[in-house]
């Protein structure tokens, strides 16, 4: 099963970590990490970068794409090389996967059109602007189009989607490899269920990266 | 804030990425991937790579150090360069942790001597060797210290950390920005909650990775 998880400059290190230990784990995958050009890219937080082994172009296919978000998202908004690479590949692909801001990337090419999906919080007003249908759920289905919310969920995605493919015992077993057992110390994971200054502050901070 | 995460052939990536995603976003923070040489270090799947931005020589000390777990801790139980280095950061540590099966590196070093801490579940019963008080915690705290359990482990390690280090507040912050509100998709996330055929599944095949 072939893998292919896009980098990009300015990516989210964990939306794209997240998805890669759980389907990296899965019977036979063969997971490659692509880019425009074969080199390092750095994420974010400029202190991260993770390699991409092989070129869009040596990847022609791929049973599951995965876009993940971050800051850069923003320089892959318009037509070119990328959305020209993202509609190909899904033409052989199983399951089309984004977590967090890449549903953006991957609404802007038009695949997403009428079809439900989920970005970070911070982000959901963008999505209609491309013709997705924004739904506020953690992860969303809509036929082989998976869409997470905000960085972390692209593990609740992994595991999600691996059941999907290799059945309930083999996604538990995945589950318990990478002990997801998850204790956060504070119940602030959500715009719904965090303080209002909290709340607040990010959308304070936010408008220096998500327009 | 000096933050350095070490980085060594088959590491697992989501160990070091997890806290990264957190520690990396406290102000001020300047955190740094190093390793032996400088150069991209691959994890336990061979596909993903991550760049070391600086030598062990090159980072003679840091706030916080960060050792994370992989099948690659089997190569780093002797002492040496890595475990002088350790031993030489945690003089200038204010905290020096570990993730999965990092706290058996850290605990080769001498330095968790009758402390306690925590591994990955799979990995318990070696605590003790090296004179660890084995803890099932998933983030145990000793003092300056601090051990996550497997993998996923890290995220919840990060924020607590990050709440010790800049108040709830900002800690509530960052996990609202990561969207970690965790749905996973079933309860296998430790092995007193598997089903034991998964636990038992997992054993089988531990074998070859873990002694």
């Amino acid at each position: 099963m072939k893998i292919a998880i896009l980098l990009y400059d300015r990516f989210t290190a964990l939306d794209a970590v997240g998805p890669y230990e759980v389907l990296g784990r899965l019977p036979e995958a063969d997971l490659t990490f692509v880019g425009e050009e074969k080199r390092p890219y750095r994420t974010d937080t400029g202190r991260l970068a993770i390699t991409a082994d092989a070129t869009l172009t040596e990847t022609p296919e791929a049973d599951i794409l995965l876009i993940p978000g971050g800051p850069g998202q923003s320089d892959l908004m318009e037509d070119g090389p990328v959305h020209d690479w993202i509609r190909a590949i899904d033409t052989t692909s199983t399951w089309t996967t984004t977590v967090c801001t890449g549903s953006l990337i991957l609404a802007a090419t038009g695949l997403l059109k009428d079809r439900k999906a989920v970005t970070h919080w911070l982000a959901m007003g963008q999505l209609g602007k491309y013709g997705a249908v924004a739904t506020e759920e953690r992860v969303v289905f809509d036929g082989k189009y998976v869409t997470a919310a905000g960085v972390s969920a692209g593990i609740d995605m992994g595991l999600t989607l691996a059941a999907r493919i290799a059945g309930d015992q083999f996604a538990e077993g995945l589950q318990l490899a990478i002990e997801y057992d998850p204790q956060p110390p504070f119940d602030s994971g959500s715009p719904a269920k965090a303080a209002p200054e909290v709340v607040d502050f990010l959308r304070g901070r936010s408008r220096h990266v998500l327009k």
